[in-house]
Parts: structure tokens; C-alpha cells; sequence
């Protein structure tokens, strides 16, 4: 059997995690949290299956949870998407992005990818016979920037798609008004479309805003706008996310959509519906998340890992240069082994396997997990 | 935007929910029960989230879900596949459908779907690049038989992928030893793969036993076998299957499986894999249908409606030519607001709309519900 995706192999993330629990370290490699989430969510899925709601929803997803979606976006963000016509609820935020990806982009086509990238969508772009444009981010002392220069010198009139990530795993990075300016002078005008990868949206710190695609209309009319209530509510596995986009884009995001999976589960869309109705949970995560921050970097304050800005996401990349000239795999794995804390290699997030000396930890855990983990790599 | 899949409109299944809703019309058109699953499976699941079983389980399924499959298949059918290597767990059998086809069509490759066919393999195998190769079954007093010897004339250097359904939706076709060997004789000595759609495999009456490609050693070498717990628990939201093939086609499948939904719902996985140290659910399953399936028929035995046999799936298929000579889609619009019962126009199921007369009823409902539909079909 000829491969579709011959470069493909087991996503570093399961590697490290299946490496984490070889060597009983803490697992700060893979992007999920150690904590229960909200009992009450639990009780509201149940109230959902008790009350039958077992059968297929509506293949764009339950009417009660597009409408809570439409409303918290309108809320947040000030732009109103037609819960009918253009909210779509998925299996969680990666089939979003790969349903997105396989609407639109025809064999040929050009598709911009700004590297380090979620492992995800450049073997997606492949799989819909586009070609991968990437462009790397410049790294300095200040971490990572989008090098929007180098990404209009990119466009070609076969570019289709740009996927954007704000905030930006694995780095942190967190567009400003700044950033939505000079995208904005790439796109209009031409007919590229913007994918935005927006599943951290709820986990930007410092009192800063989330510049969603959503918020500015020149961006919102091009974009399908992607987000995770895995992300969101702590829990991960339920795999229920969602796209949001105009009216026409939609239309053809559904058609694939309807091969794809049909529809997302019933039950998890009623509870989460039901859950929606307090803003509260997701109003608090940035405070929640930014206490986590702030414990995990005043841990690392006086280790020799050099602390990366970290603005949104619960992600946490150091430099390990004055520890370490070993590649970043290896260094993972060491860490992983020896110091019994998973890390992820940030080179796992470009093609190329670009070397920076920088690994990522996840901080979405327990205070506890946090400290058990700091108390280790202080000592390295 | 340019369409990936210009044909592709709404299905006919959310196309005739709604014209049922909309005209009050008892619902034998899209294919779910109308009774609920059992309350052990529900607190089943609900134990699963109040375990904390909510963050990603592994990319292929819960290790506890994949050893309860292959040791159900290994039990019914005799094939033992290997639960690390060779079952994945998938967010409804859709999904797995689709995932297997986008990772072994490649561009050019045809794809011999026997037509009528379910209504995602065409899109799924265009979206793949591939070129449908489309082979209609015989429809005669006898009911619906699979025509291998066009079959084996459709086969060419490029055929790729044979998609095999059975029980077949809509017919009701089972395959018996007989359609084995003539599939065998077609795909050995040939580098054919084998989709084989099994998600009715519980759904097969009359004493008479599944042929699943799992029993056939040459089949099984070949063949992705795709099932459904939302068919044979009573859940079609939860969106839960799974597909089982041997580990050289399994990697391939994981490959695009990940990119496309990474995992599927955790508690949902956990709940279900207690669920199954019960065989009694599915073993019964037959013996349930079947009484609904005989109610059905003896409720129209009298009427103007020609039964066809319906030997497996949920499905009754009926010639209406006594009654009317509408096409398909205008007759079962008719039954819906006229009779108020909302059937499927068998002709949706093919490409061309090829029309034969015949509709589709799903018999998945409460005797009561059926009762009803009865009382208003009998009068036509
Ligand atoms: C889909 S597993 C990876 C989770 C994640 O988003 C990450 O760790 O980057
Ligand atoms: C995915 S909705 C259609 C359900 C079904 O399998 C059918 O009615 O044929």
C-alpha cells in the first residue's frame, strides 16, 4: 500500500507521553490537563443522555449549542455569525482544521503555514494535494515573532489559505493590533482565505485581548475561525470543538463535513450548551491559567533554563543552551529519563526539524504537579 | 470559493427529518430509533467522566475499548486481530469510512462502490482524488443481488478499492457464502483493497449469520472492516466505531486518522468498553429487530405496497407502483405530508438518481411507532 503520507510516523506527542509514563515522569510534555473538570459539566451530559438526547443531532451540530457559540462570540469578539448558517460544531478542534483545509484547498494550491506549526495541518494540506509554504518565525531575545515581511513575500496568486494560530502553540505568541494590521494588509484585496486556529483563545494573560479573526471584519469575512471546548473546560478528550465562518465558506466546510463525521456527539453538545449558559468559567480562565504561569516561570526565575515570553496558551518554551548543546529530542528524552519531567522538542514543530535549544512544557496542571516538577529542573 | 464537491447538497436523511418535522409525519425515513438505549450504558459513561476519564485517551482508542473489540470479533467471526496494531477506535463509522478511503485512494485510483450505495463513499472517493467506478445491483421479484460478474468486468489495473456493505442499507441485502466466493475470486492475485461497511452486522434475521471479511482469511488480508455502537447500542449521537484491518493497512489508516480526528471521546470509549463484558446487547439484537422487521411486514402484507426482502439492516425496502407512478423523491414527499409517514427515496442512494419505484421505511422504532405508521400506510 503506497503511503499518502510517507513522512508521517507517531505524533510526538504520544511519543512523550507513552515516554513520560516509561519513566514515571511528570508529564509536562502533551497539551492536557491533570485536573478534574467542572462536576457540574459532568452532571449536565448526564441530564442530556437521561433525557435521550442519544440519537444525531443536526449535521451542523445542536441548534441550543450554536446559538450559545454565536452568542459568546458576539459577546466577546463583537461580530454576529448566523448560528443556522455558520457555526458548525466538530469532533473536536483538529477535525475543524482538517475539514477546513480539505474544502478548500484544490490540488495545487498554495497554502502559507508559519512555522513552528501544530503538527497538524501541513500533512492535511498534503492530503488535499496542496503545497505547504512555510515560513519560519524569527526567534530573539524578545521569543518568537511573525515575520509578516517574509509571509507577503510568500503569496503567490496560487496561495488559497493561510493558517494563522493565535494564541501560537508552541510559543506563546499572542497576535496584537499591530499583527491583525499588516495581515490585513496581506489579505485584502487578494482571495486568500485565513484558517485560524483560535482553540487557546480563553488562555491569554497580562489583561491582554484575544485578537480573534472574528473580531475584525476584514479578517472575519475570509477566515474560518476554529476553537476547542476540550481547551476551554478541561476536558480534552471529549473532542468536541467548532468553526466558525461566513455563510459561503460555511456551505462548503459542511459538505465535507457531512462525509467526514456527519455530526458530533449529541449529548456532550447538549451538556456543554447547558454549561455555556454561565460566561463565568471561561471569563476566569485567563486568571486561572496566568497563576499557573507565573508559579511555573517564579520556579524557573533562578534555574539555568532561560524563560521565553509566554503570553497565551498554557505553554512555557526555555532555552536549554546553558545546560545543554544536545538536539532538542534528545534533550527531551533526558529530561524525560533522567530529571523524570516530559518536555516537547519545539523542532517536532517544523518540517525540517529546525533547531532552536528550546523545549516546551504544558503548565495546565495541579499546583502540586507544577511544584513536583519545578523542585526537578531547578536542580538540573 | 471553488467547490471541492459541486454535487453535494444536504442529505436526503436531514433533507426528510425536516419535511417529517415539518409536516408532524411519524419518521421512517433517516435511519435511528426512536426508543432509548439502555440506562446501564448511560451510567456507564457517566461513571467513565466522574473516573476523571475526560483527557485525551490514545490517538488509536482506549487500550480497554480496542481488547473489547477484538475479542468480540475474535468470538463471532474467528479473526484475531491484534487490539494494539489492528483496531482503531473512531468517531462514528463515518468518520472511518472516510479516514480509510482519503488514506489508500490516491489520485486516478478507482474505486468500484456498488450503487445503490450509502452517500458519503462517492464524495469521500472524489474528495481522495479517486475515480468512482459505479456497478448497480440487479433489482428483480427476488429483491436486490450484487452482480459480480459486472463486478469483475468493472476491475481494471487501477482499481484501487471495492466498497462492500453488508447488511446493505438500503436494501436489506445480507451477502451469503456464495457472494463470498465470487468477491474472492475477484480481488485474489489482485492488489485490491476492501472497504467493507459492516455497521448493521448485528442486524441479520431469519437464523441466517454475517458474513463479515473478518471470517474470510483472504477477505480479512485485504479489507478494512468498519462497525458502528450507535447502530447496535441505540446511540447513533454518540458517534462511536471503529475500524479493524490488518496492521500494514491500519498504519496507513492511523496516519491520516490522527490529522483528521487525532482520538475519539474518551468516557464515551470507557463506557462502552464496560458496556461490552455484557454480550447479551448484541446477541439479542437480531432476535429485537427481527420482531420489529415482522411487525412491519405484516402491517403492509395487505396493503398496496410490495414488500422486498429484507434479510438485515433496520430497513424496509417497497415498491409503490400499484399506488403511484411518482418518481421516488415526489412520492416520498408525498407519503410525508399527505400519509405522515416520512420514508427514503431509494434513488438518493445512487448517483444518477436512477429511479426503480422503490422506497426505503427504517423499522428502528417502538412497536407503537410502527403501530402508527401502519395504520396510515395500510390506508393508502
Ligand atoms: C492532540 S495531542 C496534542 C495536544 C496539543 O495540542 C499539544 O500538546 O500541542
Ligand atoms: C448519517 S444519517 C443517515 C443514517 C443512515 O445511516 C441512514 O438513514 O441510512
Amino acid at each position: 500500500l503506497a503511503s499518502k503520507l510517507p513522512a508521517v510516523g507517531t505524533t510526538v506527542f504520544t511519543r512523550m507521553s507513552q515516554l513520560a509514563a516509561q519513566h514515571g515522569a511528570v508529564n509536562l510534555g502533551q497539551g492536557f490537563p491533570d485536573f478534574p473538570c467542572d462536576p457540574k459539566l459532568v452532571d449536565m451530559v448526564t441530564e442530556a443522555m437521561r433525557a435521550g438526547f442519544n440519537q444525531y443531532p443536526m449535521m451542523a451540530g445542536a441548534p441550543v449549542l450554536r446559538n450559545a457559540i454565536a452568542a459568546k462570540i458576539g459577546a466577546l469578539y463583537g461580530h454576529a455569525y448566523d448560528a443556522d448558517s455558520e457555526i458548525t460544531v466538530t469532533a473536536g478542534a483538529t477535525q475543524a482544521l482538517t475539514t477546513a483545509i480539505l474544502c478548500c484547498v484544490h490540488p495545487g494550491d498554495e497554502v502559507i503555514i508559519i512555522e513552528p506549526a501544530y503538527d497538524s495541518y501541513l500533512p492535511t494540506v498534503e492530503l488535499a494535494g496542496g503545497v505547504p509554504v512555510l515560513v519560519q518565525m524569527e526567534v530573539g531575545p524578545e521569543g518568537y515573532r511573525v515575520p509578516w515581511e517574509r509571509i507577503a513575500a510568500a503569496v503567490t496568486p496560487k496561495t488559497r489559505l493561510l493558517v494563522i494560530n493565535t494564541p501560537h502553540n508552541p510559543t506563546g505568541t499572542v497576535l496584537r493590533q499591530a499583527d491583525i494590521d499588516a495581515l490585513t494588509a496581506i489579505v485584502q484585496g487578494t482571495d486568500i482565505l485565513i484558517l485560524a486556529d483560535e482553540v487557546y483563545e480563553h488562555m491569554v494573560y497580562d489583561g491582554e485581548r484575544h485578537e480573534s479573526m472574528s473580531r475584525h471584519p476584514v479578517l472575519a469575512a475570509r477566515s474560518f475561525v476554529v476553537s476547542s471546548f476540550g481547551k476551554t473546560y478541561h476536558v480534552t478528550g471529549w473532542k468536541v470543538g467548532y468553526v466558525a465562518a461566513p455563510a459561503p465558506l460555511m456551505a462548503e466546510f459542511r459538505k465535507v463535513h457531512q462525509y467526514n463525521v456527519f455530526t458530533t456527539n449529541t449529548p456532550m453538545q447538549h451538556g456543554i450548551a447547558a454549561y455555556m449558559a454561565d460566561p463565568a468559567p471561561y471569563l476566569e480562565l485567563p486568571a486561572f491559567y496566568q497563576h499557573k504561569r507565573d508559579l511555573f516561570r517564579a520556579g524557573l526565575a533562578d534555574s539555568r533554563f532561560e524563560l521565553l515570553p509566554a503570553d497565551g496558551t498554557y505553554f512555557q518554551c526555555v532555552r536549554y543552551g546553558a545546560i545543554s548543546d544536545l538536539p532538542e529530542a534528545a534533550f527531551a528524552e533526558w529530561l524525560t529519563s533522567e530529571i523524570k519531567v516530559a518536555a516537547i522538542p519545539v523542532a517536532a514543530f517544523y518540517q525540517g526539524g529546525t533547531e532552536s535549544g528550546i523545549v516546551r512544557f504544558c503548565f495546565a496542571k495541579q499546583d502540586d504537579t507544577l511544584r513536583q516538577a519545578l523542585d526537578r529542573l531547578a536542580r538540573v
